[in-house]
């Protein structure tokens, strides 16, 4: 049948976790993996699995891509995931689509193609483990979330500017040099707001 | 000098982030790497940088472990990670430590070296863009960013469970499941105290 709402092509660390937010959540999936490996539980719950390239037409087809509502790519290999958007923007365009990103430039790539959402695969968990070790340096939880909460707006609009010059070494040194000092400005500005704030307060 | 609060051992797409956070931060850094292709613009700014095997005492003395407060890991091998955990504990055992684990089982590896935390790579952005496909499925950002919360909460739990039986296939199998039920059992339950608090409010 073709009721499921979800495809998820690649079910290896990065899928399963999708998977398993949106299997608890009570959506049935259709997993696409180009091997057997992994979706043996997968199965066993209940939902449906294709082996192969999920970059082919008749694959995604099969998986219900006329009637499903979101794609989300969660393969481990930059252009496999270029190849699975740009089939499925020709052949499926109703279909919503988010992606893994493997880094900064697989991002930039990603993003040109305009698809709805993207995560960069190691970013959030690194911020993350940045906040752990501003905690253990001595600044309160709170504090610190709230460091790597305006890191990550900054980051993520350092991004599209810096996707404008990507390509360009020269110019893309410079914006990235920029964003770092500029961020270092927000950040001391926060930190002199909050410290006004924490005075009026106490 | 022997001022720097924290050695980085490790700057690919990882320890960068971790390294620009910390660094906006104001703190000074001592970044070790294997390569010098990524550490420039850190020099730039002002950090030390040494070239070479994290995992060699010689070097992680050089880079001040003796006075450094905090240890971050952000290599992406998961050998290399144990074996600087272990040098690290036996010689410098003032050190806090932070590590990033590359899977699943990389993290019950380094859990039982009992350091101070850890974040499994793709973990975080996996689940993020899990919380993304809620949203476009329809559900409301609020409530999808707390299915999210819940979900990485019911994983912390489970992973250390699960460490528990790690290395038995059957044991480890039947927990995962048990996992998975519980995980659907706790989310529906929360979906249900939410629908009554909707009620109430409404």
């Amino acid at each position: 049948d073709s009721t499921d709402d979800v495809i998820l092509a690649g079910y290896g660390r990065f899928g399963q976790i999708i998977g398993r937010l949106l299997m608890a959540q009570g959506y049935n999936l259709t997993i696409l993996d180009h091997s057997p490996g992994q979706v043996e539980l997968v199965r066993r719950f209940g939902n449906k699995v294709y082996y192969g390239d999920a970059a082919r037409r008749d694959l995604l087809e099969a998986a219900g891509a006329n009637e499903a509502k979101l794609l989300v790519i969660a393969v481990d290999e930059a252009d496999k995931t270029l190849d699975i958007i740009h089939m499925a923007q020709q052949h499926f365009p109703h279909l919503k689509i988010l992606a893994r990103a493997i880094d900064r430039s697989h991002a930039y790539a990603i993003m040109q193609t305009k698809i709805d959402g993207l995560r960069r695969e190691t970013f959030d968990s690194a911020l993350h483990l940045g906040v752990d070790a501003l905690q253990i340096l001595g600044v309160t939880q709170e504090d610190a979330q709230h460091a790597g909460k305006l890191f990550a707006q900054h980051d993520e609009e350092n991004m599209r500017k810096l996707a404008e010059v990507w390509g360009d070494d020269k110019q893309y040194g410079i914006a990235v040099q920029k964003g770092l000092q500029e961020l270092k400005q927000v950040l001391k500005e926060d930190a002199k707001d909050r410290a006004k704030q924490a005075k009026y307060e106490h």
